[in-house]
């Protein structure tokens, strides 16, 4: 019955999800990084330097942590898709999505048959969140597509019908770019906003999940009070660089009085 | 002529050198350190979750970056002290010292003939210090004694006089419980504050580097001005932690409003 | 002449080969699992935790071994297909094969020109399989196509009709549930058990290695009565599991009475 | 106040623990090996093929494991016990206890003072055992010996008094050796039998755990309803090689009928 | 304003740039490799036996070293490109092109919008080659497109067109082999030399960069002479191999005096 | 009865052994370089960049090659003697060896009891050894302990009278720093010299292996023929950079002529 936490249970009862974005490869980084308060933990493998190999450790002390451990994955590629999820991912982010076409082979590929084509095997995801894990998948795992070209934001609406989909995430900074506009994340141009309601409304409309990138926590609960529910509180790289150059910048100064 | 630039040569004009402390065994994450601002980045292969052959990768990650590349040793013991080094480590902090002749043993591990009996092999120092590194050695490679414990400090001017020896390395909070005080980063218990006094004039005494742990820039700042030459400004693990934790809170604080 | 012992020449003079699915990542595990009397060893890249550079650590390790290396790639992709045969591989299972184009793609990809694509630069395999590696490739590499679906059944034998394939290989679990039917491994459905037969007699025809999974001894048994040449004999975690577990229990079992 | 669970908060109201034992290096083998209904796993880094990184990954994996995670260590080395335990491991094994000294050197090593001399900077124990846990280590990491030599046994009344001990653990195999009996771990010769009997009074007298290896379930009962309350159901390499031999050993058998 | 220094700025004021292959997985390795004089280090991870993890640990031990970084990656897919250059590489070599439309793809992968689609995050990139990195990347990173095939050369003046590549590598092996020829490396046939020119023109119409594979220096200097303005002088395994086997041959050959 | 093949089985009928040292942690390039014809491959845990675990991968590509596995300890510690013992190297080299009690340790640690004090559990050696490997041991696996210090050459005869050492070898680099003499390898200081004819004499009077370090097939000739009859040819690091260098500049001198 219970099956496992994916993004839907989590959100259950809050209004948004607050993410953070693993980009360094390390299980021990990860594991400090995820038992910092955040509800989901995603391993950026496609701007980050984590392989498959990386994300199977990172995946392991997850388990021990109070997170939903979800992958972005590099591409659309079915292998490392499945095999993301096979280790106990309990969904995948999938970037440059522009087609509905698109937003169903990405269903597919992280859905079991009779919806989709994903190969029966969960050889981790079955020993960690137990023998109901099949049957619960169709609930607990989720597809989320990124919309960060020009061409998705003209097909969301027809993106955001694909069946099985659990949500969007915009990714604001090759929005930005791909509309023709400077890649800013603290506030969008009017362009990049009016493609952002859109897609907005998209989601709403479809009872999807709707996600963004944030560089700040005012501009993260900026974006949920706009509507979304599922808001990226930056990555551990950033909180990394910006303690450690606050403090080593604090210390010059105080010393140099 | 040159030679590769270790502690010494790094506080020349300087008033005190700033070190990071790497717990977290990652080239990724040490690469990204380094690159904060600090004078010496020291790999802890003690207390951090690093071991050699990380120790290995991450000495590769900061040949790139503008830092001494020091490395904490478990324990006094050759094999270990001897391998860093050859690796590329400008030098070595071994914890708990309590005696001359364990101060002189760590200076014969990191020292080659007549002085010390470090074996002669320096399979990647040579490749990336150069031709003259072994002659340089001397000058470049440091040698830092940790003092944490009641015996250290009754041994330390005989510790201090030890020749070779670079400096001394305070650890407050093992000092501290040592001494039967509370383990206090932000101050001094009075007895602990006494020990420490003596552990920094048997530095004078000797012109050696005094360094110690700082919890914050403001701490850092107090103990240069009090005479400290080297200052670690906490470590990465603290900085990744501090940085995403707070992030997640005021998110949460605004959300909640 | 000799060259490397591939599939057929193991299956020479025996009814048919008996094959263990390597699903855990360490060379270790992968050595002792290939000592324990099996014919062929495959290393899962597909629902096993297994990725390209645990592929090479596991091939370095089987090549002391006396069994045939294969290795199950996740998907039907020219990029690890020839990787892994570079590194060694005597031969690629490939999953979810449908269509003749797809079968031939994969006979492409494993196969050097005239008849394929495979890009020349075997590094590890010419290393330990010798110098005439090259020339003997056609013969010791082996294409085995993977049909587990309803499409998969449809085109089997234009399928098996592809020059230059070895074999096909049952996926039992899938095919049971792309046809519709329960995944049941150990007796098929008779809708599943009439698709097992078509594909049987299609490899009859062409001469190719048959290959199914087997959950147990008698099953494989049962199934290479049949007429199947290739029978895997379970994986090294549900060995791992089976054991550990059946030790435990039988250890309460006699400790409560 | 609850603190981790260690051996000793595991044992409450259980007549005996048991142990298995990972030699394998692999987070995911750990895993798998881990869920299996033991209480105990111990990372062998003494004859198993790990290592301290290999023990940090897979203590991070135990971490989500029902069970409490020891480490076999290679020798009485304060470097690699101090490291293991800041690593998470609830506890030590050290083999070749001869001498009350030195198991009061192994009680150091593992306590912090004023007991011990175990270092300050539980770096991943204070993450994932919360911020109690240096208060509460002296009742939840353990310290075991090894007695396995004539030496050992002589001194087995000294060793059980060393304050801070948690258990005594035979080594069957070692012990008959330097008894200069054959290595039977199945029944044991006399001349072990005693020395065992000796051991097992010694841990009764001062309420020490009593551990042992045992290669069977019915072996492991036995020496609990001797008296035993930790005993080792054999390893994870055992388990995997004792199944999949048996699965083609019987294979072969009903091929050949 | 400098920006990094990719294969352009590194061939300016040179005849032709000195590339060496790396085949093998170790960052060591590898640092040893880019340490004798080359101008620019390939990691080969479509016949070498490293994937994407190990060139992470190779770029940031190349980083210290005076080479130009490049990739070659197994096959145009976008993933692995944008990855590597994510990581560091100043550019990627990609195998088989056979049209302009692969070609483009190509550029498409590797260049950011407008021109082409690289997603935005160059997260080691950025760290490394400085914030300028992204606005510099038109110029400082590559895009070779290897012919290699019949059909590329047919193409070739189409390939050569495709704006924003920077260069064309034949891959003489299986360019020889495509056109029905023996692979030779030290001398081409007449087909494969008349291939071998019309390459070259189209280069040289398009300036662009014109690379090879050469077996000895000789043949190297042959080719620059020819018009290569970027020539590969073996690989770390061939360089392993052929000094170790000489020096063991020339002994046994003293020995046997 | 066979036992696997050690030092003492491959120098019979030959007349002396040669030797690689490898010091790059890799598997794929131990294996390269000990498939050009080396009697014996030394895994250089002292100064190479290899530890623990890449020695163990590296055995078991080494498993497949036919060279005796030998190791190169970092110091007189039973924690890695044993350890890289029971992963299947056949034997073990110890620097820095001064004194008869010091060799004897070596002999014990490396050694079953009776003689020595090596514990039990030859988990991988015993597999790929095969079942009778701990009964010949005392025949196939080797104690070789380095005289490299002035001590050490003081008390060679009683070194040398250790029983169950199998050999003594020469490090002439450090000896030489030892003696106060510079560390030349191509010719010995007549210091130098005599006390490699003592070690030698000691060496014949007790009919152990007498090894040294050899730059050249030259000077290992001259040595041979001096009495050595177990030669090190040279390291992988000096083979990889000297014949990439000579290929990298014999084009640079083509190319400016």
């Amino acid at each position: 019955m219970a099956g496992p936490i994916g993004l839907r249970q989590r959100l259950a009862g809050r209004r948004a999800l607050v993410n953070g974005y693993c980009m360094m490869p390390g299980a021990f980084s990860g594991e400090v990084y995820a038992r910092q308060g955040f509800d989901v933990v995603t391993l950026d493998l496609q701007h980050g330097l984590i392989e498959y190999a990386d994300a199977v450790r990172m995946l392991q002390a997850l388990t021990a942590c109070d997170v939903v451990p979800m992958v972005r994955v590099p591409w659309l590629d079915p292998a490392i898709i499945m095999k993301v999820l096979d280790a106990g991912a309990l969904g995948v982010t999938c970037p440059m999505i522009g087609t509905a076409e698109q937003a169903d082979r990405l269903v597919r590929y992280v859905r079991y048959p009779p919806r989709g084509e994903r190969s029966l095997g969960p050889i981790r995801a079955g020993l960690i969140h137990g023998p109901g894990y099949a049957a619960a998948a169709a609930e607990s795992v989720s597809a989320m597509a990124m919309i960060e070209t020009a061409e998705g934001v003209e097909n969301v609406e027809a993106i955001a019908a694909v069946p099985g989909l659990t949500g969007i995430y915009i990714g604001p900074g090759d929005l930005s770019l791909s509309l023709g506009r400077p890649a800013r994340l603290d506030a969008f141009d009017p362009v990049v906003d009016r493609a952002v309601e859109r897609i907005l409304a998209a989601c709403r409309a479809r009872g999807l999940i709707a996600g963004i990138f944030a560089p700040t926590p005012a501009r993260a609960d900026e974006l949920v009070r706009r509507g979304f529910t599922f808001v990226t509180l930056n990555t551990d790289v950033k909180a990394l660089e910006t303690q450690a150059r606050q403090w080593v910048d604090e210390y010059r100064t105080l010393e140099s009085r």
